[in-house]
């Protein structure tokens, strides 16, 4: 079975190291880990420019991929990074599971509030709201709604580890903990449809 | 036709007012407008939390459009709003057509330096990385290349407005222009399965 590893670590000057300890993890536990800089089985075809022909290798790479765990670690901000994030919907939309972590136990609406600092203002209901009139979403989760909804209605988990902050991308505790959730939920379920497939063309 | 009318403007106090200026624009272009709020036709069975009921309403709602158009604007930083870009990539991975807009003419790569700041450094090779050591990608396009390519790969559009700070989440130009090309995609192809389908059941 197959599972793509989303997130941020590809911004790494090491990411080639990352990917092989994600890599050896997925292995001890009779998964194939998939990394986003990991060579296409087909490279896309035609003429087209460098970046999109990255955002084609991802998404074949996750057509392929019978699941997807992703480092929603919070990425210059309080939320998790976009591109990880689209990754995660598109997975949720191939109806395939989707697992995620994050290297902080800090909810998203306390770090939101630490992010507007003194920005951040009180509405006539007691709500939060940034110097734009926005709400802070705050139900006590790990980021925004949709992320936790989509792991929750994928029948994944939503891993977190208090990471010192120099291992914030480096940490493999939480992630360690999704690879045996992912393998346990693979097992438990049949494979669906599209998955193990690599190359599987897009619509 | 159905279009999810994706964006950050559900957290805003006066989005019921959003909401019907939008779904006026789809109307005069043939097009029914479903926004994030709106009730869903089949309301999320079972005793779920709040949060977790909202999550069910927008899945259910984007499972029942035939396209999305998101607005992509930054949010609280470089990016767009994160549940923005989940959903943007569920619609994606359903295999219908997404289009985005932005009202900022700013790009990615200028927007990540400028929030970084002082904190920016070169490495040896020239690009720029934050104080993480990440990298600060720069393709010269509007977000984070999953975003752009997952709207190129769909035949959508990414179009953007110059507009002033305070009329950034109400100017609805560049959304406009993304509503004319939802309508002229929609009618050049054929309904895709599971559009234009009312509370169309989630795997």
């Amino acid at each position: 079975m197959r599972i793509y590893l989303a997130g941020p670590e590809v911004f790494l000057a090491d990411a080639a190291a990352i990917a092989a300890a994600k890599k050896a993890i997925c292995a001890q536990h009779g998964l194939t880990g998939i990394f986003p800089t990991d060579h296409p089985d087909h490279a896309p075809a035609g003429y087209e420019p460098d970046w999109f022909r990255l955002y084609l290798a991802n998404e074949a790479h996750i057509r392929s991929c019978d699941a997807l765990i992703a480092n929603l670690t919070p990425f210059r901000g309080p939320s998790a990074d976009p591109g990880t994030v689209y990754e995660l919907g598109l997975m949720r939309g191939l109806g395939r599971p989707v697992l995620g972590y994050s290297n902080t136990t800090a909810r998203f609406g306390s770090r939101t509030l630490a992010a507007l600092g003194l920005s951040a203002r009180r509405r006539p209901d007691g709500a939060w709201e940034d110097a734009e009139g926005m709400q802070v979403e705050d139900f006590d989760l790990h980021d925004n709604l949709m992320l936790d909804g989509g792991i929750r209605a994928a029948g994944g988990v939503f891993e977190t580890a208090a990471v010192p902050p120099a291992e914030r991308w480096r940490d493999l505790t939480a992630f360690t903990r999704c690879v045996m959730a992912a393998a346990r939920l693979l097992r438990d379920r049949p494979p669906m449809p599209g998955g193990t497939r690599p190359g599987a063309a897009s619509p």
